[in-house]
Formats: structure tokens, C-alpha cells, sequence
């Protein structure tokens, strides 16, 4: 570790821009290591912006504080911060008492489908989806029932028809992915009336990821279990501070359910295994949600921007590339099928210098996609870009030759 | 959160000294606002002593730099510091890949016990001991097999008749407390041998809580894994720096097994539930092993004197309560069944001003006792013995009126 990560300026977008590789380079994490040291690093959904001042000077000053175990069931002063973001932001009212901190939302995943699914019973999810959504199903014995949603020119609908052709005497439970990613749709009110009234039909219970909800650039974020007061009764979301201020590497989650029975499963199914966060993060959080507003407007901002510009030069010079522009997220899933090299297109890619996360991650279908992360600097987006159209254009070459 | 926490300076001792009434109150977790404002809290195992100086600095850096996902399996220098010190204090040689970094040794428990047995299994343990063992036993369906320690003339003896007898064509397990909590015994290489003997005797596997191994004020702690290449291939060893740097907030431990086949047994079990410690407490943990040798040693003089003086005082003052000196650890178990009140003993100190655990909480038959945390300034040892002192003289005259 060095300390070429300075602390953000007051012109937070400058200082966005100013991330290079290497600066990057220098980080010890996964994100620009797993791959070696020579590819620019696109895939793990982490921002390389640095983190807020605030989030820092509140751990910075948390660390000088006793560091024992905290209060049962986490700091008061977080947990009323989270109600008040949920109902400032979203319009929703939840108590304190509905909130359980977990250490991430992955961890949520697999302990909703443990606390509300037994094995055997079928898991109703869209695809292309985060590839935990798969693992948790799979790897608790339970089955995997795919919705793979549309892929229309520019967009990804619901498939509803599959959906409903998919529904067994075994199926309890929606795994539902919004924002979604990998595809970034954000989906609309109307969409998600219409996936409650199927929950309704058949009587299923809902885990609800909603971890990207604050990084929405067209349209707006509604949570799922404010649609209904039934919604509510039959659903755990799961939210975080990790995506919005870049804090993954902190384990901070929460699963939320006005249904305290829901809750009492989750507790019960993961016996112990499942520890509150640890005290540093729950002070960077508090202080994320009241002091780093400022912050969170401009990283939206600055993603926005990078999207749109993104998609102007994918647009312009990768014409073959089918895309969808996201709507939220700060990924977006890459079609290369148009292309020879498709079935390779993520080794193909690496190979020319860019990380990006394999299609097939996140559903065994997606063969020829890749993920792209543009939560980076302009300047590292633009050099994977280069990257990617000379990639693209010398195996063309190659491949006619 | 206030500032009365002050950094220690060089002269530890005098810093711990220092600790206040006042500055214990201001703290924000559990320890202090369990039972209240008014008690005095010698009961949960947090030092009341600020860490050090080493840990924090080396925390405020690591916040400076970006934190998202961490390398998988752990910071490769953490690993090693983790490796040299159990070879440098213990002579137990591992290597990286037998250490599987988990958030807090607690949750090792119940994985190691739903990795190991079946619902249904028997799990040997010593009791009286840590409520978790006996939690992570009832609570995923296994079934205790206690073996009351023999309470003898200031020491409790393992009783290795009972235990012979215990045995059913269901034990599985033996799961180990040394030093042992909470009666600070440090088990000889001579009674660890013989209960090695044991669980190859009934071929059983072993978890072995270890997590106090570096408080040790008499005799020397053994790694019961480290002897023989038997019980190194049927042990779970639990170890972290909770105890030790007084970092039980930070949520970090370590699952450490020479055997591959146990510690893939382990990720079976806990399917995605149990995430890797945060990269703050990853960084506050490698500072603990690498830089705070000094505070260490100080603190263990400082725990070892508070003994001493804890000791004498209730041989002095309270003769009729029943203890054995703690060879480590900082907790000790009191039998108060001497006096008519024993039953309602943890009750009636408490309303006396001072918050101590109930003894029927490390095992159902320890009715009159309580346990006793020294691990805080010797001021507030003192105001809270005195206090004890009282209460016991008050009820006996009440009683006895």
C-alpha cells in the first residue's frame, strides 16, 4: 500500500478524473490484481474513485473510541439513518425493528434462500443475473427456475409468459434483481405490479436485491415491498452502503422485512453463522448516509456522464456490439455474438488488455457477453475502449485473413 | 461518541491505570449499556483498556486507500503474520492455506459444528464453558454431552472417568476450550495428551477454541493440534486477536486446520454465509501481530497484577465465596453457593451496582455462580469489590435478621 491515494478535493469530479492505472495499480484488492498486473481492470463492481472524506474522518475518529463488541443489533443512531434514507428516498416507512445488519448482501442472498426455501423447492429468477443469485440457489440444493428476459434492441424486458409457463407445485420463492444487474434495468413501477401480481397468484415469498438503488440515471427506483402491504409480508430487500459509496471491502448490509416472521426465519436458519457488521463500518455508514450527500450527487454525475459516454463510442465504433444503456448500475452487459470470436470474447479481450467478467457467469446462456464496469476515471475508460476497438478490429483482421 | 478516550502514552501501565468510571461510560457498545447506567460492567470479555497505538494508526491508513473487495482468502502478509506467530509462540508450524480467515471465532464455532456432525450427533464439552459452545450445539439440532470439570481446592480438573462414560455410538465431536472460559484454566501438555488419547480412541474429530492463548499468566499454552500428526488431521482449530488486542468489534478469527478435507468440509456447510473479515479489521490485525509486541506484553503484566490483587482481596474479604485462581484468560467464575442468596447471586450484585455474567448461562447446572471480568483499570477492580463486598454483608445481615 502507498500513498498515491490522496484524499478527493472539493471539486469531487476533478478528482475523479484524475484517477490513473496507476494509481489503480497500487490498490491491494481484487479488482486490479486478479487478472495480473497488465490488463486495466473493468469487471468486480467497485468504483476506483477514493472513497468520501466523510466515511474516512469518521472511522479515522470511531478507531480512537473502545472497539468491544457493540449493542445488540447495532448502533440506534445507524439503524434510524437507514429508516430515514428509506423513507426520504423511496417513500418508505420501516421501524427499526425490521432492519437486521448482516455483513454484506451476498451473505443475504444465501441465508433468504435458507430461511425461506427447503431443498427441492424451485427459485423463480431473471437472467442474465449476479451470479451469487445462481450459486445461492444451486448450492443449497434448491433449483434454479430461469426467467431469461428479452433482449430487445436497446433494452431487456420481463419475459412474463415464460414466466408463468415456469411455475411448478415446488416453486416459493422470486429472487428478484433491481436495479438489475448485469443488464441495468431499473425496472418501472408498472413492470413491478405486474411481478407482484404474479407473487399473489402463486403465493410466493420474494428475496429482493435492491443494492444499486441510489445509482439511477433514467427513471426512478421503486422498492418492492412498498408496492403493497402483501408485497411487504411476503419480502426481504436487501440493501447496503457498498455500490453507492464504494465500500465493499467494509461487509455492510442489511435485510430488511416489515414481517418479523420473516426475519425470525432468516435468524434461525443461519444459526449463529451470520455476524453483525463490525463497528468501523457501521461509523463509516452512519456517516455515508448523513454527512456524504454531497459526495454520493457527484459519483452519480460522474457516472452518468461516463455511461453516456460509454455508449457514444460503442455506438460509433463498435457498431456489431449489441447493448442495452443502462439505466442504473454502473455495469452493463457487452454482446459480441456478431462476432467470429464471440464464444471467446472475454479471453479475447483480456488478451488485448481489458478485464471485463465473463456472460456465462451469470447465466449458462449468456456465451459471447461480457460485463463491462464503468464506475472509473474517463481517461482509464477511454484507454480500455482503445483497447477493445483495436482488440476487436485485429481479430476481425485475423479472422479474414 | 465522545473524545475522553484519549491515545495511550508510552507508560501503558499508568495509561491503564488512568481508565475511568466516567470514560467506560462513554463508550458506545454493549459492555456499558447493557445493564444500564448505573452498574459497574465487569461481565462481557472487552477490556476496558484503549488498544493501541500501532492498530489505530495503522486503521487510519487503510481508510485512506481504496476498500473494495478484498484479495479472496485474506491479505497474503496477514496469513504470514498469522503463520510466524503461532510457530514463533507455540512451535506450531502451518502454512497460508491452512488458515481460512472468518468474522470473529463465535461464528467458527457453530460452522465447525454443522461442518463435522449431522443433526442428531453427540458433542462432547467441558462444561462450565462459553455459552456459544453449548448454542452451537443445541441450535443446529446436535446433542450436548457435558463433562463437568471436577471443582476442586482452587482449580477445576478435568474429569476424564465422566467423560469415558459419556460416550455413545453418536459422539462425533469433542469440542475444546483451552485456556478455558470461563475458568481461566490452561490445560498441561499431560491432560491434553490424555484427551488426545481419547478422541483417537473413540475416533472423534475436534474443534479447539483457543482464542485466549496469549493470556497466559501460569504454565504455557499447548496448540492441541500441534500434538501429533493424528489430531492435526481432526482439528479445527479457532484462533484471532479479539481477545488478545481487545478487538472484539473488529469481528475477526481464523478456522486453522492442516487438514484440507475439514476446512472444505467447513465451506460446504456454510454455503456462502460466512464472509471474509473486513479489510480495516484485516489491517488492524496484521498491525496487532507485526507492531504491537509492546502493548502486548504490557497488558498481560497488567491483567497477571489485576489477578493477584482480585485473588487476594476475595480470599481476604469474601473467604466464603468458592474460586480457582485463572492460570489465563481475564475472567474467573465465583461460587457464591455459600450464602443463602447464591440462586439470585448474579441479581442481587447487580442491584449491589456491579453487572457480572450468570453462571447457568455456561452450563445449566452452575446455579450460585457468577463470572467476574478483570480486564479494566484496577481503580474500577477496586470500586467494584467494594461494592460486591458490601452487598454480600448487607444481605447477610438482612438474612440473618
Amino acid at each position: 500500500m502507498n500513498s498515491l491515494f490522496l484524499r478527493y478535493h472539493p471539486h469531487m469530479q476533478e478528482r475523479f478524473d484524475a484517477v490513473t492505472v496507476e494509481e489503480c495499480r497500487a490498490f491491494t484488492g481484487a479488482k486490479w490484481h486478479h487478472f495480473g498486473e497488465e490488463a486495466l481492470a473493468l469487471w468486480v463492481a467497485d468504483m476506483d474513485f477514493p472513497i468520501a472524506d466523510e466515511i474516512q474522518q469518521a472511522i479515522q475518529k470511531r478507531i480512537t473510541h473502545n472497539i468491544g463488541y457493540p449493542q445488540h443489533g447495532g448502533d440506534p443512531e445507524l439503524l434510524d439513518a437507514i429508516v430515514d434514507r428509506l423513507s426520504g428516498r423511496f417513500g418508505w416507512q420501516i421501524e427499526r425493528k425490521d432492519i437486521m445488519l448482516i455483513p454484506g448482501v451476498v451473505r443475504g442472498l444465501f441465508a433468504g434462500v435458507l430461511a425461506l426455501t427447503q431443498p427441492g423447492d424451485g427459485v423463480v429468477t431473471q437472467v442474465p443475473v449476479y451470479p451469487p443469485f445462481l450459486m445461492s440457489i444451486e448450492n443449497t440444493g434448491r433449483v434454479v427456475q430461469a426467467n431469461p428476459m428479452l433482449q430487445k434492441e436497446n433494452t431487456w424486458e420481463l419475459d412474463f409468459e415464460q414466466l408463468e409457463s415456469l411455475v411448478t407445485p415446488q416453486t416459493r420463492l422470486l429472487m428478484l434483481c433491481n436495479p438489475q444487474n448485469p443488464t441495468g434495468r431499473v425496472f418501472s413501477r408498472a413492470e413491478l405490479e405486474k411481478l407482484a401480481e404474479f407473487v399473489l397468484k402463486h403465493d410466493l415469498l420474494v428475496i429482493s436485491d435492491e443494492l444499486h438503488a441510489d445509482l439511477i440515471f433514467d427513471g426512478e427506483h421503486t422498492v418492492f415491498a412498498s408496492l403493497s402491504p402483501e408485497m411487504e409480508s411476503r419480502t426481504l430487500t436487501l440493501y447496503g452502503p457498498g455500490k453507492t459509496f464504494n465500500l465493499a471491502g467494509l461487509g455492510m448490509g442489511y435485510i430488511i422485512s416489515r414481517n418479523p416472521e420473516l426475519l425470525a426465519r432468516v435468524r434461525k436458519a443461519t444459526v449463529g453463522m451470520l455476524p453483525e457488521p463490525n463497528v468501523l463500518s457501521m461509523a463509516g455508514t452512519l456517516a455515508a448516509y448523513t454527512q456524504a450527500q454531497q459526495w454520493e450527487r457527484e459519483v452519480v454525475q460522474y457516472l452518468h456522464a461516463n455511461r453516456d459516454h460509454l455508449n457514444a463510442r460503442l455506438k460509433a465504433e463498435l457498431p456489431e456490439v449489441k447493448t442495452a444503456v443502462p439505466e442504473g448500475t454502473y455495469l452493463q452487459l457487452l454482446d459480441f455474438n456478431a462476432y467470429p470470436f464471440a464464444a471467446e470474447a472475454q479471453k479475447v479481450l483480456l488478451a488485448g488488455g481489458v478485464a471485463l467478467n465473463e456472460g456465462t457467469a451469470f447465466g449458462k446462456d449468456y456465451k459471447g457477453y461480457v460485463r463491462i464496469n464503468f464506475a472509473t476515471s474517463r481517461q482509464i475508460l477511454d484507454q480500455a475502449l482503445d483497447l477493445m476497438v483495436k482488440t476487436v478490429q485485429t481479430k476481425t483482421v485475423q479472422q479474414n485473413a
